[in-house]
């Protein structure tokens, strides 16, 4: 039997990956902390471990214990914006909890590593992003991610370390948090509309992004260990199809019924448009799921009727007080997501 | 007055910016571990600190109390050959220990915030290494400093924090480590000829460095905070002119009046020529001190001869025992060291 670790499972994205490595018969082991994900997101029928991947005595137990084929590593703190002014706590989490399972992998011979990257290794004024485009990361999360798409590299080199990183583009369906307020501006949408509220927005709403539905990422991600093809690769993974964050607005707004009301806020030091090349994962994983945004949302919009808006979570430990954007350090505010 | 935190000051190039610090009348806190350094090598005049940069705690202190307006970022465990085989422990102290600083030069409006970052981030295969090449580590000791570099411009962007970054190349002179066997080539070879040990040298010894004697690296690093051409660059640092391993054997063993003998190890991953382009650090800090070779190397090994060899400190924390190159588990074993 498969046996595989998906670090993050109780999150968006990683909750989906278990469920489609469940449905390649593999056993799943999740590890999440819980601090951005839900219990009840994690199908059934995967093992759920309550911890960090910071925990190094932690993590080297569950390798020693189950022996993984796999590694699927998704959890992170994903708020690119919120990075800034939480570096130290970013570069414990994101990077440092990614060496601990580097290490352990290289030690227990993992078959093949899968790490989820972000776009935001890119920076900004390389467009359309390619793979092999020189990253040049401008913010701590970016920074973060692409450190560890580097050391992978160099564990792959130094000790034959099987990897597969995507770098996903703001993927959006059923199980993503809508509570969380520094980021995913579909959720932070839903959110606001199902309060009532309007729908904040930095600037003026022209800045693009390629909305991804969930599918079009996770089965990819999934499956990437049966691709030899993929292995020790870069891949860019999304929707091809830019929208304005004023479309996005509209499209939500109908999804759930809702008259659209925009509260436009000061613009914010972030990319204005963002677009990926995807044909290298095309041609290794074959066309996406053709799912529009219009039938993406509606299948997210009827989930969140149903489970209901999640309160928003503030994150306790702001290290950088000045200049933080408007809104993150109050209760109630709101704001849409940058890259994440 | 001007206050000054010299990280690393305990170690060899910053025991020496110290000085020049001290030179320049600034007010110098030292804050250095000794986990390289020596208490001794600090210059009298500076206050010293023991205690790590990963200390938050401790560095959050020390920027309260005093009020620094410059800061120099010289602690880091510096081995880049071992860094494959200690991830978790390079990341930590060479990345997260330099974010404690940054956060609290960010809020604390310090002035210039001066880093040595190192020609690892540049990668193999980019020669001559010149400042506008797009960096592409290929270590972990490598990725942590590119990090660095990028968390600064970033910080510079978001905050406005000054920085320069400084790229040295195979750093020598009076000071210097040569108890330790992870790496700086012509430490260990004075070490190993005072032992009476026949020099190691890893592969066939024609690999090259441009060795670079200290006064052409230390004194443009203190005056850097005086030059506001320098502010936010990035600077290669370090002589021109490259020997080979073997070349130097000769130097070295002729400067202590020791016939030559060489042990060839079995060949090493590492860069087999690296040299690189200092014209930008000429235009800005002009030329360097001209010290030759066997001059700094004459330099170097009387003040050896004086202060003897001290013993070899093993590192006690190998994280990855696969691999590791020969001599680098067994007590009495010394080898040449990578570029650091
Ligand atoms: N959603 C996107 O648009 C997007 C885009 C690019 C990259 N990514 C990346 O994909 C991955 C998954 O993102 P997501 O959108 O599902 O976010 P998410 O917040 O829903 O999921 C992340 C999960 O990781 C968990 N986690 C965080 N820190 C942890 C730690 N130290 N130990 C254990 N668990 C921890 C959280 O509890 C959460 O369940 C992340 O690595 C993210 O950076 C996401
Ligand atoms: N020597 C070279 O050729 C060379 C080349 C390129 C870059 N560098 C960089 O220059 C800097 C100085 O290097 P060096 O050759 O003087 O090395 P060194 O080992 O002599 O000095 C480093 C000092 O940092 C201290 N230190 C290490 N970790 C610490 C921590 N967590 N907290 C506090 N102090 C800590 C050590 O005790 C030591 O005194 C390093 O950042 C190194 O990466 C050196």
């Amino acid at each position: 039997m498969i046996t595989s670790l998906v670090t993050g499972g109780a999150g968006f994205i990683g909750s989906h990956v278990v469920k489609h490595c469940l449905d390649m018969q593999h056993r799943v082991v999740v590890l999440d902390d819980l601090s951005g994900g839900f219990e009840d997101h994690i199908p059934e029928g995967a093992i759920f471990i309550k911890g960090s991947i910071t925990d190094e005595v932690l993590v080297a137990e569950l390798f020693a214990n189950y022996k993984f084929d796999y590694v699927y590593h998704l959890a992170a703190y994903a708020a690119e914006g919120l990075s800034h002014f939480i570096r130290r706590f970013n570069y414990n989490n994101n990077l440092v909890g990614s060496i601990n399972l580097i290490n352990e992998s290289v030690k227990h011979k993992v078959k093949c590593f899968v790490f989820t990257s972000s776009i935001a290794v890119y920076g900004a004024g390389q467009l359309p992003m390619r793979e092999d485009m020189v990253p040049q990361p401008e913010d701590p999360y970016g920074v973060s991610k692409y450190a560890v798409e580097l050391d992978l590299k160099a564990a792959h080199e130094m000790f034959g370390l099987n990897y597969v990183v995507f770098r996903p583009h703001n993927v959006y369906g059923e199980n993503q948090n809508i509570g969380d307020k520094y980021r995913n501006v579909i959720g932070i949408f839903m959110n606001q509309i199902m309060q009532g509220l309007p729908l904040t927005i930095f600037g003026d709403g022209t800045q693009t992004r390629a909305f991804s539905y969930i599918d079009d990422v996770a089965i990819p991600i999934a499956k990437s260990v049966d691709t030899p093809a993929a292995f020790n690769q870069v891949f860019n993974i999304g929707a091809d199809k830019p929208y304005s964050v004023n479309e996005l607005a509209t499209v939500v707004s109908d999804a759930l019924n809702a008259e659209v009301k925009i509260n436009h806020l000061q613009a914010r030091n972030e990319v204005m448009h963002a677009y990926s090349d995807h044909s290298k994962a095309h041609s290794v994983f074959g066309q996406g799921s053709g799912i529009s945004l219009k039938e993406g949302i509606t299948r997210m919009a009827d989930w969140a009727k149903r489970v209901g808006a999640r309160k928003s979570k503030e994150f306790s430990n702001i290290e950088i007080h000045e200049k933080l954007p408007q809104g993150w350090e109050q209760i109630t505010a709101n704001n849409p997501a940058v890259p994440a």
